[in-house]
């Protein structure tokens, strides 16, 4: 993003030399994004965040479907599971206890809509919270049979495992830059191939007519950065990242689950989650505190919950895999994130949780 | 902005460290915006742009009055008109052969409509295009006095005149930080006090839960960057650049109005348009080649149409004022103009436009 503040202040919609230059610049990003991603620099629409693409992704399947309904499993994010209800009516879709959507309710749904199809099928590619890899290729592959629209929100999944979104075949993907190492406020909505859909902001005719806004050249920049360092050496340094975050996340789950009542959430094989993130219940404490007492010794954690909120409030995504949704701890590790942020959790976490044990006690 | 690449990556949505340093920044920023806008600091909602904040104010005014119909001028920008069009029946406002709205055609609209009150009216500050102020006081007071919500696009004003939208009253402002030497993809919706309006992106509790998606921090630190700098010295900085600015327009404006066959478009009087823009009339030539003959000369300028497309779109503003909206100029001066710029265009416009015309001829 240091290359962008040496750019011209130029409007990549213009036709003089520095709006060609910033629109260059926006193009070799959307390639770099676009690589990563396994699909053409077309397919990809900019935005500020998966938010705005999970948005734009049910308002533009909706808008000329009035009352249909869209399929949508309540372990979704809040931006696709709100974006969708505001909209539309909407039907849950069954998940276990590891947050994993079923399948079979998917084709069931599908088949006793089939006289009016659904506006659109939501299957997150990864769950945020949990890490749980949904079955999506299978879902993608019902809808596509049904001829039904798929929106898969891969926000949490993207540039954490390879994506292949041409081979997915999604009508719409939605992807965040900061969720990669790229910087806040940016995103994009991936189209599929053929795919037209009604935009959700309207205006200029930026991004092909179908995002509407000056482009967030910055933001953009440092998106296509990410996306490039993610995929070179022909995906060998997205594996690298996945092997040491694997390693980190496994360190973190054994720390915190030799504790007592301290349980992992998801599924238990580490083979069905994200490499990055697990999610651990604890018994006897409320999350709140044991956060503070974490971000006392440095160690920055989350609860359960990933609404953004001064409060911390309870989880969907739990309460629909039947865990106690206040009382859950989400650890994660990043592209920035050492040994000694492994270890200092390990140190701190048993000692935070016997504490406040032995405030109640 | 590059005091962000200094910031640690934390989501402000947090209650860790990190977390807590980059939403001090967020609010920093916040402040900074209020106070060049004379509003408070809550009332600034921030939004991936102008764009997307005018999009929500249709979206949030319409939302619960189906069937109302939005009042909006020709002159308004491309995402204030097309953002109402798509959610509600549409009827024009007056404007003169300024663009200038009438508010007559207001206070007009209003009363034909008492019995079912519009669902907004739509005032932009001043036009973005050929830079005629609008009497959006008296606009706001009418709507206020018919208790009608009502949105002003500043876009293309602020930052350029002093705006004190706490004394203004409107429900609904827009906002755009590029336009005032900030970063391009961030703005803000300023939302009257007392205001209440549905989000137009849902999901996270961002903004108050006005706005959801995580925070362009980058942006978000440099739109206030750039607004703390232009109301510093107590709007002594802005009062200077606003001068500056109209000499250098007077001068852009003298040099191609001594062509031939080339006019001033909207007020003839400065005073009655915003410092920094003007958009001029082109006899027997058109705009593109103009652009280009102007860009090999090193001067980026651009057509009436302000819509972003690689196309140049006839404009719809031009149109409403009489003129022909495919030959059109549009000349303006920024914080980083210099007189040099004005100096190359004078020299460069009379040949740019011989050449054409001996072409032609």
């Amino acid at each position: 993003m240091r290359a962008w503040l040496e750019l011209p202040a130029g409007d990549p919609g213009r036709v003089h030399h520095e709006g060609r230059v910033v629109r260059a610049a926006v193009e070799t990003a959307r390639e770099q994004v676009a690589a990563l991603l396994g699909v053409r620099p077309r397919q990809v629409v900019f935005t500020s965040g998966a938010t705005e693409a999970a948005n734009a992704a049910a308002w533009g399947a909706t808008r000329d479907r009035p009352g249909a309904v869209v399929l949508c499993a309540p372990v979704e994010h809040s931006a696709v599971r709100h974006g969708s209800e505001r909209l539309a009516p909407v039907e849950d879709l069954a998940v276990d206890a590891a947050g994993r959507i079923d399948p079979s309710s998917v084709s069931e749904a599908l088949a006793r809509h089939r006289a009016a199809p659904p506006a659109l099928v939501q299957c997150q590619y990864a769950n945020h919270e949990v890490g749980t890899l949904q079955p999506v290729d299978e879902v993608v592959a019902l809808c596509r049979a049904a001829g039904v629209a798929v929106h898969v929100d891969a926000a949490a999944a993207c540039g954490q495992v390879h994506l292949d979104l041409g081979a997915l075949g999604a009508d719409l993907v939605s992807v965040s830059a900061h969720k990669l190492g790229g910087p806040p406020g940016v995103g994009a909505l991936v189209v599929g191939r053929g795919v037209r859909v009604a935009p959700l902001l309207v205006g200029g005719a930026q991004e092909r007519a179908r995002r509407a806004g000056m482009e967030n050249v910055p933001g953009i920049v440092g998106f296509g950065a990410a996306a490039e360092a993610l995929a070179a050496d022909g995906g060998a340094r997205l594996a690298a990242e996945q092997r040491s975050a694997r390693a980190r996340t496994a360190a973190l789950v054994a720390a915190a689950t030799a504790a007592d009542g301290v349980s992992l959430l998801g599924d238990p094989d580490p083979g069905g989650r994200l490499p990055h993130v697990a999610c651990v219940s604890l018994e006897g404490v409320e999350a709140e505190p044991v956060l503070l007492g974490l971000d006392r010794a440095g160690v920055a954690a989350h609860s359960g919950s990933s609404c953004s909120s001064e409060v911390l409030e309870p989880s969907p995504v739990l309460a629909a895999m039947g865990a106690d949704p206040d009382r859950s701890l989400r650890l994660s590790v990043g592209w920035s994130t050492v040994d000694e942020d492994v270890e200092a959790f390990s140190r701190a976490f048993p000692r935070v949780l016997e504490g406040l044990r032995s405030l109640r006690g």
